[in-house]
């Protein structure tokens, strides 16, 4: 029996309607005709994390308080996810987190406790927690939940465009991808599932040449959203049956790609978010038909963008 | 017998109807529940000037061929439309006007002419260009059929937003105000029409203060789409009897604003675009009820962008 399937993702659907963002698909001349962005950095709390939170929250028993460990998109999902549903947060961030990331899970009313992502292990720190506190762990991507959540990017994406040929998903635990894949395998089994990762952290392609998870040192990249070390245990249950592909992208590409949808579709997209346009530009997508990219999230302060790009044009 | 009416904005809107976009209008808890922001930064060419241009060039007789003279985003929406109608044109540039625009205007296909714009007066070198080369002129303001054209941006808005209070144009020319509030007026005299000016550049604030068009030193803005130094004819003997006020921003206020775009909002907003979001965030606009801004255009590159936020960081 399959870790999730499409009804797990259209029941995430009912129960995200109404309160996350259908977001919208944007078209570009330059990247092609056939060419469609899913723009997640339009949605709540700024990247598609809130579809899987908000999907896992909706499933506890009312009044369940939450925990959750994340490098930035899940932390602020499951904070946002929590004050919609009355609950309440407590999140373990690492100290090195973007302080815009900081700042914006504190604002939406989480407690925040942080750790050292090159010495500590947050699995841990998370389940302890948990444990102490009496609350309900949620994972960032390793729960049928929110698998089934991230995978309404894709359900919306089949039901406003027709016959893709591609879908390009960027890739970090893999619980987007997971989703995606389980929703186009299903409804479109014709069209490609292709992941995206940073060279740096090229984790879920190692995995699936090797038919086993394999783990790598914990990524130095930009794209701080795709810094996990390993695949899910689940995720890779899902993906190795249903990713046809995984190509990587190095820090440089991301900041180009970056840069590209800031001056030609006027759209904020953090590194991780930009690493399926980046693989497009950079040739690794097979050419030609119609290929949907998730721009997966847009949090990247405009200080930090600018360092980004500023970086760029000097080398 | 008014300049232009609202029977000629829906004549725009009829012509360019399935060639410009339909924007979206973006909400931001931050800005407030009340605030709607109409975001031409995605209309085509990145910003509102395709709307008059289009509209002037479907309404030429057919195979005219156009010059236009322009700071960029008049520049860009007139090659475009040029193209799209079949025929040439050519445009007649500030030497120093950003690098993309030249760029873009270049790559809709059109010719290019610069001069000099502290010296030289491109309203002579556009008019005597159009008689040497027999071709129409398309100002970029101070014409009815660009202002009908530019006035679309407001029926969208008024059709989207219901019981607007007000709503916040940037002025420069004065063609977008004076299309916006022909439409608001006729349409819901009750909402106020409130243009903003960079400071440096207030000559639409001087002239309806004094009654009659006043002249300023040619304005040192980052707001390079603000840069007209007098209102024109036309677009003031309509702004006169239909604009309410006019406020004022400076750059540093423009720079935070197009900050504030770029990390709660995830849009491109160039400092003319930003004018709208710097005087409402500056508290320049009155209080409470339900606020239209119009961002009106997107074209500012990376590079110059992580300039300015640089520079807003250091200082």
């Amino acid at each position: 029996m399959p870790v999730i399937e499409l009804a797990d993702v259209q029941a995430a659907a009912r129960r995200i309607d109404g309160v996350a963002h259908r977001t919208p698909v944007l078209r570009s001349r330059t990247l092609g005709e056939g060419v469609f962005l899913k723009a997640e950095c339009f949605q709540r709390t700024g990247a598609f994390k809130f579809r899987g939170a908000y999907n896992k929250l909706a499933s506890l028993p009312e009044g369940r308080d939450v925990i959750a460990f994340s490098s930035g998109n899940h932390a602020q999902a499951v904070a946002l996810a929590a004050r919609l549903r009355g609950v309440r947060a407590t999140i373990v961030m690492p100290a090195d987190a973007p302080a815009a990331k900081l700042a914006a899970t504190r604002g939406y009313g989480a407690e925040i406790v942080t750790y050292d992502r090159w010495t500590e292990n947050r699995e841990e720190i998370g389940a302890r927690l948990a444990a102490e506190r009496g609350l309900e762990l949620v994972k960032p991507y390793d729960d049928p939940l929110i698998m089934a959540g991230q995978g309404t990017v894709a359900l919306e994406l089949l039901d406003e465009v027709a016959e893709l040929d591609a879908i390009v998903v960027p890739v970090s635990g893999g619980g987007l991808i997971a989703g995606c894949a389980t929703v186009v395998k299903a409804l479109r089994p014709s069209c490609r599932v292709i992941g995206v990762e940073p060279a740096a952290g090229d984790d879920t392609a190692r995995s699936l040449a090797a038919g086993e998870r394999v783990r790598v040192e914990i990524p130095r990249t930009i794209a701080d959203g795709l810094g996990a070390p390993e695949p899910g245990e689940l995720t890779f249950e899902v993906n190795r049956r249903l990713v046809d592909e995984v190509v990587t992208v190095e820090d440089d590409e991301l900041v180009e790609a970056m840069a590209f949808l800031f001056d030609r579709l006027k759209v904020v997209v953090e590194p991780s978010g930009a690493a399926g346009v980046a693989a497009l530009r950079q040739g690794r997508i097979p050419a030609g038909g119609r290929v949907g990219i998730v721009l997966s999230g847009g949090n990247v302060g405009a200080g930090r963008f600018a360092e980004l790009v500023a970086g760029r044009n000097e080398a």
